[in-house]
């Protein structure tokens, strides 16, 4: 090992030209989704035509979940997605519109059930940047450094529980009640019946026993549409900024980059205080990732597995296996039951 | 839980527009790599210009590579990487004639070493698909899920080590040797002095223990680019006489549907048996998706995360980080030398 060899110091130039380069393939990357979203609609319009014909189709998909959404779903919730959930829809909405393609929308349809009234609850996601904060008195102003955060953003949606039925115990709609207040201006303003009430029941929810129900809650950043877009033309005139000073030879960005990195660590740590505060479902992005960009396109792959996992538990039921047997109505044994996963 | 609404059965009719989707959906995605490898290839190529100025980009990425190269990595590979990998390039090799955006060049540049005499090793995998085999007499030809095995394939890339310094204590000369004399055509013909002696070492070495460079041994399935190109404009050709046949009304597939399912799974398993005879690092094709769809377009964001790990070793030096701080040469404090992890 000769660790010494790796020790060259980065210099700020570079590291601006790392942040443009990344830039700009996240501009291509938007780009090149817009089109895909455009394109592949006509296939997924089609794929939902032949799924909607396979009778719990999106129940068995859900069933084979990835981790990152599998963790969040309670038994409760696996009963109710397994006996109820009808169809699935994720779109790129505001595609059509000239917007993101990374903003989704993710539709749940269901049957009657007992637990609540809704046939249809959509939760929308909108991809947004946060604007750079201007530096504060005594400070020197970032210079080719200036990424902000950016990411998925949304709003609390409500659903109509049936009496005494409410997976996430108020959760939800104090959510929902705290959003509609608005964002606490001052600290004064940092208290609100709702606001108490959502804290406390916050403060004795354990995180790992938190229905899935509750991720229609997630809020994330508050980032508004004008603020997002105004963000995103900055970092887009100062970028081209720095490439006509490189092209010319001059010098990009030529601060301590020590000093810098240590300022960002601590405005960030600030951040994610705010944003987590009245948060019922901190992961709630990533769970949107994980359906829109994995269990959505890999759908039909999921099924399959569930209806693998069928056959294997029918032909030699094993140890090992995660699965408990169907056995209580042998007629079916031809009709591919879905595989009773056991959760955890 | 009402797993009776489920089990309706699902018809071969619809299980082959399952499979007819998902290949649709295929190939629009080789459509769009195509266009993704021929206009991000100048960004990279930028990018590429970009890192060379940094000292030891690249290894500072391999360490915070994903769990699926990382645990492939034993310390003595670390070692070699971190002192002398100078370049990685991964290239859509047979994007611009018009081929497979899916096959993939490996390319791996290091300075002088102890270890082997190469400055260059590059590894290529050519994405390939199966003949679908002829039903053995008595069989019912499959119609509707006449899907085959597709994947990366490869060929063993020698290393010309120094004395005494084989990593892969002679697995992967073995490798090279058998496979130049060609798949075995019968039983008889499965034996000889190399594949003997490959057996042998084979059944001595623990997986877990393996290093890294044996992966340049991989092979996976023996499918030559004849064979796959007939196999594509095979599987094409009946896919759209069962689309014409739909958009006609007619029936797509009629065959009992449980029966092929435990055909094609006795098929598989023959099939798996054969492919990973002679194989030192079965698992070849993961690490190579992994290097090209992970650890290469998001090379600067794993840089980014290298860095700060080490600034985090730096300023508070904690329990539960899998660190070891730098502590030799107090003068490169700020020169952002790379956080030494532990690998076991």
């Amino acid at each position: 090992m000769a660790p010494t060899e790796l020790a060259a110091p980065v210099s700020s130039v570079t590291y601006s030209e790392l942040t443009d380069i990344e830039a700009d393939f996240d501009d291509y990357n938007v780009e090149l989704l817009t089109q895909q979203a455009t394109r592949e609609r006509a296939l997924y319009e089609r794929r939902s035509e032949i799924v909607r014909r396979i009778a719990g189709f999106w129940p068995l998909v859900f069933e084979q979940a990835p981790p990152e959404i599998d963790q969040c779903i309670q038994p409760t919730d696996g009963a109710l997605l397994l006996s109820a959930l009808e169809d699935f829809e994720v779109t790129r909405f505001e595609v059509a519109d000239g917007g993101d393609p990374r903003s989704v929308a993710l539709r749940f349809t269901f049957a009657e059930n007992d637990i609540f009234e809704d046939r249809v609850i959509e939760k929308r996601f909108w991809y947004r940047r946060e604007p750079v904060k201007e530096p504060k008195e005594g400070e020197k102003k970032k210079d080719g450094s200036s990424e902000s955060w950016s990411g998925l953003v949304s709003e609390p949606v409500a659903i109509k529980w049936k009496k005494g039925k409410d997976l996430t115990d108020g959760l939800l709609d104090l959510a929902v009640q705290v959003y509609k207040e608005g964002p606490s201006s001052s600290s004064d303003d940092k208290s609100s019946k709702a606001k108490d009430e959502l804290n406390a029941a916050l403060s004795k929810t354990a995180v790992g026993g938190l229905s899935f129900f509750a991720w229609f809650g997630y809020v994330g950043r508050r980032i508004s549409a004008e603020e997002s877009k105004a963000a995103v033309a900055q970092e887009r005139k100062e970028r081209a900024e720095r490439a006509e000073k490189r092209a010319k030879g001059e010098k990009v960005g030529d601060e301590d980059e020590e000093d810098e990195d240590d300022k960002e660590d601590e405005d960030e740590d600030d951040e994610d205080d705010e944003e987590y505060e009245f948060e019922i479902f901190p992961d709630g992005d990533t769970v949107a990732l994980a359906l829109s960009e994995d269990v959505w396109p890999n759908a039909i792959k999921y099924f399959r597995q569930a209806q693998e996992q069928e056959t294997l538990s029918e032909a030699d039921f094993e140890e090992g296996f995660d699965i408990i047997a169907e056995d209580d109505d042998e007629e079916d044994d031809e009709d591919v039951p879905p595989a009773k996963k056991q959760r955890t």
